[in-house]
């Protein structure tokens, strides 16, 4: 039950979306930026770090929503995703997503816990200072959104295909606008 | 020294934020909307539950401007604010606005914290649905803000009177523009 009372049949963040829209557009327009917008990192990578920063926070909705964009965007390789979920340095992605999951990781628990070190091994593995950055931002607004999705004990599905589709809707469509869209699908 | 090479002499998220402006728009548009917009909150109540949640964060730069815009909001009374952010049970606060930091703090610690009595508590004060939406999303927010300002290691100035200046400003002249003329200032 949520903490309040929300409009339903949506979601996760899609309820209090539909119920703040004027809080939902820069919300979407910040993740559609930092999960679609160009980027040297690909839109999978990122939606790696957001599914990793959402597990380690333990939120269920958005670790599975994004994990299921980004093994969309792997074609469809979702043991990847949770091999980086639950040990992110042994799984078979790049030196450079491993060091900036490992930045993104210390974001989590608090941004001062981030190292020179840290930030010299993502250097060392061909990171820039805008992909630093990214993987910074990224952290800190997933510690925001799962705080939001959790924080008002939202309704989250358990279905896995359910996730599937909207992970490919993520994908391919983008986070501008996917609070109408979930709300036409809720309203089908 | 901050992690990436940012534009020099810009305090605080001023910095990461002429970086990238790009991410810069939503994250002063939320900031705006959340501690400026219509609301039955005021301005003051909503900057104070930034900086506390800031200060639970450990955020020097955060938890100093927004503290300084809450004192601005109450003509001057800085020491009000400080009780807030040590002690806000024992602070000259209404009860609602102390059910409400009760549970933004639980969301800084985690999402799944806020428990059902904390909002019970909050509505038994008079806390709307909406008040206790905006005091999640408030410190969900600065649980992001926190973390990038801190995760890139940026620069903060110590002198109070900067702050004040800083508080005064982003009090009457909002967010939506504040990179620019926090840049210009810089500039001169």
């Amino acid at each position: 039950m949520p903490h309040i009372k929300l409009p339903e049949g949506f979601p996760g963040i899609v309820g209090p979306m539909v119920y703040s829209p004027e809080t939902a557009k820069p919300l979407n327009e910040l993740a559609e930026i930092l999960l679609r917008g160009p980027n040297t990192l690909s839109p999978g990578e990122r939606e790696m770090i957001a599914a990793y920063v959402s597990a380690q926070n333990d939120c269920y909705f958005c670790q599975t929503a994004h994990g299921a964009a980004a093994a969309h965007y792997l074609d469809g390789n979702e043991a990847l995703v949770q091999d980086v979920k639950r040990n992110f340095e042994g799984a078979a992605v790049s030196s450079k997503l491993k060091a900036l999951l490992a930045i993104a990781g210390k974001v989590q628990t608090g941004g001062k816990q981030v190292s020179n070190q840290d930030v010299e091994r993502a250097r060392a593995e061909g990171a820039t200072d805008k992909e630093i950055h990214d993987a910074v931002l990224i952290a800190a607004a997933f510690c925001m959104y799962n705080r939001y999705v959790d924080g008002l004990a939202t309704w989250a599905p358990t279905d896995p295909e359910v996730y599937r589709a909207t992970g490919k809707r993520l994908a391919e469509e983008g986070y501008i606008h996917s609070t109408d869209r979930l709300s036409m699908n809720a309203g089908s």
